[in-house]
């Protein structure tokens, strides 16, 4: 689909949280599609979606969809995979279906369940906020940011293409992998950073066991380090139960070499420590090219 | 000593990096001090803070603290050892000695080494720059900032008053500790949150493995996370070392709750996963009020 197609057509934002929400708003920025339905099983957040102009019409059941060209499902994993068996029946014939979720194969692989008269193609915005929510949904979001994209299957050229004018209409930049490499690549960048520092916090509030001052002598360094663990929970414990496989691997290998680190800092080897803490340094430095 | 004090005073601050050299330049900024004399090993260092204003004059020898009446040492914290030896012989008859190090307990045993016409008081100002050197100095860098105090067993009233009023003349909010305190708190907000993200970026690179696609799709979490990471090798393997017990013992508390983390993913344990990433994520929220 061209964008002449999506300035025609009618597109539902199942999921009108800070990802839904924020698609809603950068496309209605860009003035990109003729009509956009906003699904939401809560009513305040359908209010405040249309009474922001996020969306035009709003519904609480999901065979709102009906009619639509494109379907963007904006809710947790594990809620995708759920909604996906129910559009089976009810979207409209040659639908384009797109999810937001962190994690892609259990997504492609529902996706690829789908009655073939649907296409689909999973999708994975590589942005986010702590906060949660409609209400700090943000039409600048994408702005710049990588839109991973993961054919399933059977997705075709045409369905790919469209997914990816959608993606560019939101500012972002369109990225497609596979998605077998994108949940090990997340999983690496996205999710054990959040687990890191969830489990930063558990630690420090543990040792702190009631001392106010820890948290008052906390600055800048525990502030960034910590910021993911604030991220909402409830999406997190999808991702993380979505793709556990890689979290396994990932969190075994963060182990063994925390506890090397740990090693060398007690026998105080000076010079391996120091090899290991220049490299880490110069490999942070060489990414952080913003 | 009172802002008065001050205002007819020679500093001599030993260290021209991101620290001393911000200090300086804050110093200069208030008007509080009528000389600063600037100190070290690195010629082009000395000139720039020269051009720059930091300092009226330079030398590249520790006996051209002679004359200052506060002596201001912000070298790393093996070498703040090393120079505070030194310093018994050549430092001034009732000069104050500070330092700005980042732990504290093997400063302030040194500092009691001191003979007793010298007064001495630890300093640790929390605020930094993953960047390091006079180029980045900067004066607002400790403004609203913690900035962290310990007597020695020896330090005088006046010896901390004195030090407290630098601190406020910096903008920065003095707060005093006891050293152990300090050391056990610093090494779990600070030093912590370091390794914590220097391993982060070990187990990426090597997950990696040459696929540059990765550091591609590494978004603001990443960004975030990593960031301590950078932080200059030299000053962080100084750190780890003089406070290697607290180290240890957080390190293994860090590793404990890890590895429950990652058993409860891997169990699927949805219930009790919910409940520590929602616990972390109260607690991070609740914390950062700023």
């Amino acid at each position: 689909m061209t964008e002449d197609g999506f300035a025609r057509s009618t597109i539902a934002v199942v999921g009108l949280g800070l990802m839904g929400g924020s698609l809603a708003l950068a496309l209605k920025a860009a003035g990109a599609v003729s009509k956009i339905v906003g699904i939401d099983r809560d009513g305040p957040t359908l209010e405040a979606a249309r009474a922001r102009g996020a969306v035009d019409e709003t519904s609480g059941e999901l065979k709102a969809v009906r009619g639509a060209s494109i379907v963007v499902l904006a809710t947790p994993v594990r809620t995708i995979l759920q909604q996906l068996q129910a559009l089976g029946e009810i979207a409209s014939d040659g639908a384009l279906i797109l999810d937001l979720g962190s994690t892609k194969q259990p997504v492609v692989r529902a996706m690829d369940q789908l009655p073939t008269r649907l296409n689909a193609v999973g999708g994975h915005p590589m942005c986010g906020k702590e906060a949660s929510g409609f209400r700090v949904a943000d039409p600048t979001l994408f702005q710049n940011k990588p839109f991973l994209l993961t054919p399933t299957a059977r997705s075709t050229d045409e369905a790919l293409t469209a997914a990816m004018t959608l993606a560019r209409l939101t500012g972002a930049q369109p990225l497609v992998l596979d998605a077998a490499r994108h949940d090990r690549i997340v999983a690496a960048v996205s999710h054990l950073p959040f687990v890191v520092a969830a489990n930063l916090v558990r630690t420090v509030e543990e040792f702190a066991d009631g001392d106010e001052r820890v948290w008052q002598v906390a600055s800048s360094g525990f502030r960034d380090t910590s910021r993911l663990a604030a991220s909402d929970a409830e999406m997190m414990l999808d991702i993380l139960l979505t793709n556990g496989e890689n979290m396994a691997d990932l969190m075994r290998r963060y182990s063994r070499y925390f506890a090397e680190l740990a090693d060398l800092i007690y026998d105080e080897a000076e010079d391996a420590l120091r090899e290991r803490l220049e490299r880490a340094a110069r490999r942070r430095s060489q990414w952080h090219g913003e």
